[in-house]
């Protein structure tokens, strides 16, 4: 597995080239860059920002060791001087970025990095690679989360996720998007999370009668859930009711179905369990679901009073990647923007300001420059000056929850909902508009005088 | 970032709850849990199995360090006698696998871990995350190199994988699949691929005239590849044509197109270097690649010469998951299998015969009790003893790669197309059939009598 003490050479090759070309020309002017992405995934009606403070923290401590050194010295491409410099480098910019945990739509910055331009240059797949993994997952989590409205989603989606790091900084992720705990024992630990689990079917399957096998878990862990399709799920849930009549020391809490019609069996047992006096015990579902799903569950009023999620939030399934952008917009103060067919960009620093109706639902956005000042409020804030991350930036997890639930709570209602909703207005200001007509002029002249 | 010696903390709690239970019962017996998948998702004819030989090393050298083991005291759920037990555990058992790079199909193991049950139970999430990436990743670039044919793919996914962890296996996975490199300067020195990378649009944005930032790449890495595409593709391949014929020193190898109507602008581009001479210079494509898009090129005959692929391949955007399954088959000398609607499953050790017609060509598979012997190339065979990784079983990603390459020009013509084919004949033993009836009436004999 890769190292943390490694991250600095988790660079692509292309970043390191460039920042030796900026080196070998003396080009050390002051670059913005603007991490935004173009359009929304079809099944998403925004994204929710995650990842931005994290990759501050990160960058705050990269640097490449003698080690590092050596190996790129093997590459046969850097020259010696250029070495050193990489040797030296610590990042020594500013970083500014949206809270973790709001909700973003297309063309927004979701953090913006002004520093020396080779800097800047050499962290772009790294924050890339940061806050698209954070975004995308809990822009799938949240959808999940608002599909079940009050009934607890718990992460079960680590065997399936995208390598360690992914199955560690998801659960992060979830929870800023309302997610109530995880399966994953080190994530849980390391960012304070509900951890929770059951039992899998091996050990259903490990006994020769499966009530030996739920004997053993609710004597062991008081209050447990049951996994009860290993076999035939209503006869399972019919004989531990039948058990718990008899022994009212056992503690049960809840059964979980992994399989099946899970409409009919959530009924039929609901209906056993009721008729046993065991009203209290809970019925989960997993096995399959994503938001689709519960909401069809939740249409039909199955009686499921929880859910545990893997593949779906894990990889995000049906939006798995987002086209996420860092682009140059200003060095040396001169705006620049990208022409390419179908991908012209914004050029300058910018500022996002959210405004919301009297009753607090958000009305629209306004992107507008840096300096610019509008009606709402401002979204991008300082994150890191001069290398340092700024502590009043950093929240707990459980703070990011917060804010993102209600930042949640203040979209448009259709925008909550799982089918495409319209585009949230977002307007781009006048002198955005003019400065992207000029810099255009600009590059035109510029390619016809030479 | 997770820290690869906090590895062994990566487990679902539900893994240490039964772990724990299995303990405080006396449960020491051997289990067999066997690795596979149930259905291939739609838009794959074979999977490519990966990760198998690398998580035996992982393995190897797992346990949980005193920390681990405070940090797990405060979940309040372990008792002092399983902590030390857990303390002390190093994994003892044997792995048997698929070589990686194997072309697989549904029910087929890609490996069965064979210990005491606690032992393999922990391991569940661990196992699954590790193959589970990179098996998808593989079968997803399998299927782009399939389209490129002979012309190169280059690995550019990085800034899309899903964390670091992903962005670091993956180039490995890709290797195997037959790509020509990657632009991951780590992973690239980690497992002795060729690195690449040209330039990104920021450095064309950076210089107010991009032949500039041209004349700086090519002085500074002779050979080098050009980006075009910042603001008007064709124009500036005529000017790098007319100062290529001004300057015979100068020396660029190809140009990168990132955008726009690749066939028009690839044979645009083309006609302008024939035109002065320059039909060294190779044109290469990249931006939104895909197994799809690389076969609509081919198609078309446009004069493409490399493939740059980013997303498709970094998340395998159509399949970004797959249904694999860590199922157990044996307890203490015991069939054991799974009855949940749908999700049947095959008691017992297993072996995997591949059978070839006399040109070559696979012509069928049969899986079989691990004793039965049939026709065919057995393709599990042992990777771990005892705990302990057999130094045959490990082999260098160029070697995987020519296995793979012969597997895969081995399999019938239609399983290499990108459309859906037919199923690939797979039998299941009369012995396994025999096996699983019979074992499922032990199981309603065990419901019904008690």
């Amino acid at each position: 597995m890769v190292h943390e003490k490694d991250l600095a050479l988790l660079v692509d090759l292309y970043e390191l080239a460039m920042a030796q070309a900026y080196w070998a020309e003396g080009m050390h002017d002051t670059a913005v860059f603007s991490l935004f992405f173009r359009e929304l995934p079809e099944s998403r009606n925004f994204m929710l920002a995650c990842g931005q403070q994290q990759v501050a923290t990160v960058i705050e401590t990269l640097k490449f060791s003698r080690e590092h050194i050596k190996r790129l010295e093997s590459l046969d491409r850097f020259q010696p001087g250029f070495l050193e410099w990489l040797g030296k480098f610590r990042f020594s910019g500013h970083i500014r970025a949206v809270p973790e945990g709001t909700p973003l739509f297309p063309q927004e910055p979701l953090l913006e990095i002004e520093a020396p331009i080779a800097e800047a240059q050499i962290l772009e797949s790294l924050v890339m690679n940061y806050v698209h993994l954070e975004t995308v997952l809990a822009s799938k989590a949240v959808r999940v989360k608002l599909a079940a409205g009050d009934r607890p989603v718990v992460d079960f989606g680590m065997r399936r996720m995208h390598g360690m790091d992914a199955a560690h900084r998801s659960a992060r992720a979830f929870r800023l998007a309302g997610l109530a705990g995880t399966s994953n024992v080190l994530a849980g630990l390391d960012f304070g999370l509900t951890v929770s689990g059951t039992m899998a079917h091996s050990f259903v399957q490990a006994y020769s009668d499966e009530m030996d096998a739920f004997r053993v878990y609710a004597r062991l862990y008081p209050g447990t859930t049951l996994l009860v399709d290993t076999y035939d799920t209503r006869r399972a849930v019919r004989r531990i009711a039948e058990w718990l009549k008899q022994d009212p020391e056992a503690r049960v809490s809840a059964i979980r179905l992994d399989s099946g019609d899970l409409v009919a069996e959530s009924r039929d047992c609901r209906a056993i369990l009721d008729e046993a006096g065991l009203e209290d015990i809970r019925i989960m579902a997993s096995g399959g679901q994503d938001e689709y799903e519960i909401a069809r569950l939740t249409a039909a009023d199955a009686p499921i009073d929880g859910f545990g999620v893997g593949t779906a939030i894990g990889v995000s399934n049906d939006a798995p990647a987002l086209e996420l952008a860092y682009k140059l917009t200003e060095y040396a103060g001169q705006p620049r923007m990208k022409n390419s067919s179908g991908k012209q960009s914004l050029p300058g620093a910018k500022q996002v300001f959210r405004q919301h109706a009297p009753d607090g639902q958000m009305r629209g956005d306004v992107i507008g420059g840096r300096e610019e000042v509008f009606d709402g409020e401002p979204l991008l804030s300082p994150v890191m000056k001069h290398g340092v991350v700024l502590l009043d930036a950093i929240h707990s997890p459980d703070d990011q929850a917060h804010y993102a639930m209600a930042a949640i709570r203040a979209l448009p209602p259709e925008l909550r909902e799982l089918a495409p909703a319209g585009r949230f207005p977002v307007i781009i200001s006048r002198y955005l508009k003019a400065l992207q007509a000029d810099t255009l002029r600009r590059m035109q002249r510029g390619l016809s005088s030479s």
